[in-house]
């Protein structure tokens, strides 16, 4: 390609990232050669530091830049409770939502199988140390909705029983502001189930 | 909101570059965060260098990092025969053809009224001490068939006319693989009058 070598190196960069095919990346490229100096050195810097400053907190697994985590060390959130994620994004969602307050523990991926992902490739084992060691009454089990988080669910809830805490799993049903019509068979069903009174 | 302090900043500058929302970005820095070293690292240097290591090439107006460029370095390329394009990335366009193996001449820009862009904001004086200067025998005017491509074009045209240079523009008519049914009437229209004996 014609290229100048600088430009088609960033082109190469960005067609690293998910969903930016050649076109985009040239796109983009061709952008940051019009962009503010300042705004492109802070471009730089800030893809070093996020490899450089970041690291997964050793109590809970978020990413942090300081350990433990801001969430852990956080003296105002209930520590009786724990939210068990599959991923750090998950977290931030739960985060956003502003109402839940209690701790989180990440697993970095589910038990799958197909993919050769074990028990033993998820954060599992701390979570388990965590249950010895701190006063943890109840365990929110907040894996996907999918087949893999189902499996993961079940498998840490046959693990943490013995230990004698409470686990919980998120609720199943329709979604606020969805269409019953839109619903598909599973979902619909479990929305069955789990009716409330009014 | 709840990123650690480097993954923010790193969203805030994907946020930075054209169609990319608050969602994608999120989703991109948490990919870089995944990335292998070496990737993280290529992607910030290359950042900085096409912002330090480009300029635009003295003779034709080019992105490049020699001066003067490697199209006006070549010895084996047409020198009588000048394409004027609006932008770079035409340059790259009509380079992927392989075919046009004459110069060509970036105006960055094209006269726009509307947008304030007058003829002394496109890079046409250099386009006028070259055709003084070197043997151009024929110019090829390339700007974009929209309204400012087109005024662009007449304006060269009647500036570079005096000096007794062959002008010619891009040929209108149907896309190579285009359906006759989707064609815009103007398209249609030109392609009826340029239409060429068998």
């Amino acid at each position: 390609m014609h290229y100048p070598e600088p430009i088609s190196k960033l082109i190469d960069s960005f067609m690293k990232l998910p969903g930016i095919g050649p076109k985009t990346a040239q796109r983009l490229a061709f952008y940051v050669l019009n962009m503010k100096e300042d705004d492109v050195v802070n471009f730089s810097r800030s893809l070093m530091e996020v490899k450089r400053d970041l690291q997964f907190c050793s109590v809970c697994g978020h990413i942090t830049d300081i350990d433990p985590c801001y969430i852990c060390q956080d003296k105002n959130r209930d520590r009786s409770i724990v939210c068990v994620v599959q991923d750090t994004k998950d977290v931030i969602a739960m985060e956003k939502m502003r109402e839940y307050r209690g701790m989180y523990h990440v697993l970095h991926g589910a038990i799958s199988p197909m993919d050769g992902i074990g028990p033993e490739d998820i954060n599992v084992a701390t979570l388990i140390e965590r249950l010895k060691d701190e006063q943890i009454k109840e365990i929110i089990l907040a894996t996907n909705p999918n087949i893999e988080g189902e499996s993961t669910a079940m498998y840490i809830s046959r693990l943490v029983k013995p230990i004698g805490v409470k686990i919980t799993r998120l609720a199943h049903g329709l979604p606020v502001g969805g269409d019953l019509e839109y619903a598909d068979e599973v979902t619909l069903s479990k929305a069955i189930e789990y009716r409330t009174e009014l």
